[in-house]
């Protein structure tokens, strides 16, 4: 049986750890899901290489992907934009892939949009002042940064619903398989498998004429 | 955090298998499900017991029932009426309990327009020709029977999408731990988590306020 791939999106709080999850996902299950390459204007950094990290992009060339209708969602951030290629993901779930894409909720939700069946998955803290000690507790941002965050946090928290899954992530393991088992119970709804059930109403159509 | 009882709804064509997944299910999981018991104008056979097996009515009870719609879902087979009682299976999801029902494709089209939130899972062999060669296979039924039971599955076929999940019973243990997978999964849904999103958004909200 032919198997489609599934857009799935992981979204959530700054401090929701769904980089984290991610990371350990595609460690866990080598080979089993396909990482979305974004398009960026951001400068090359040491290291990075066209294609692994990003599709590096002047300003020009990624204003006339937006143009062409070329990204499945774009933002911009500290003057740098991001955005999505649609070729490179369509191509990936027409091959039966898995394409995993962490973006924003503005993003993801552009995504579910052009892609009704994309798999939305959103990662909170258990609590909101989870969300704060684990921004206070790395150590990095100063108090103004983490007042800010935790405002934005908060916005966005009023699109919460329009996601298909929420994973509370309390213990990351915990959390890393639950989004592995949502996935690949995804498979069998059936709104994804309407190609078998239309094979399987068929054959059994012989079984009437009798 | 309180958890809601799932209203789960196992269907399949006569020969798939869902009794027998429904019974490892139980099994291999004790006490993670409760099974819904149906009421039935049947007699009680040897060994049966009153709200073990099943709840016997007499015709102008179990009339009554349905005339008070205190019945999910009935239908009448041979002469004798069973029924799904509300109450019971009302009474265990608000006590956050998880529910099996085993029940046929027209009764299972009536639960879900009560409890849209009802979790439809549909069961099939493989192909049709699987289907045909399970019933064979049994040895206990005639020709004629096996026939006339191949042309129902092919009515009931149309139904099938609308249906949430789709298990392929191509494997029994298999086919066990993708229902309990796809279960455990239900319970991550937003829709299904909107008092946690709630609390969530309200706890945010404190840090808009600086």
């Amino acid at each position: 049986m032919e198997r489609k791939g599934l857009i799935i999106v992981l979204s959530g709080f700054s401090g929701a750890g769904k980089g984290t999850i991610m990371k350990h996902l595609l460690k866990k299950h080598p080979g089993e899901y396909h990482l979305s390459i974004s398009a960026t204007t951001r400068g090359k950094r040491q290291g990075e290489e066209e294609g692994r990290e990003y599709f590096f992009k002047t300003r020009e060339e990624f204003d006339a992907m937006i143009a062409a209708g070329e990204l499945l969602e774009y933002a911009t951030f500290n003057g740098n934009s991001y955005g999505t290629p649609r070729s490179y993901v369509e191509k990936l779930v027409n091959e039966g892939k898995d394409v995993l894409l962490e973006i924003e909720i503005q993003g993801a939700l552009q995504v579910k949009k052009l892609y009704p069946e994309a798999l939305l998955l959103f990662v909170t803290p258990p609590s909101a002042n989870d969300l704060k000690e684990r921004l206070v507790g790395r150590g990095t941002e100063t108090a103004d940064v983490i007042a800010q965050r935790l405002a934005i946090s908060s916005q966005e928290s009023q699109y919460m619903s329009g996601y298909d899954y929420l994973i509370i992530n309390d213990q990351i393991e915990k959390s890393v398989e639950q989004v592995y088992a949502i996935i690949s119970c995804e498979h069998f709804r059936t709104a994804r498998n309407l190609d078998t059930i239309d094979m399987i109403q068929k054959d059994l159509k012989k079984f009437e004429r009798r």
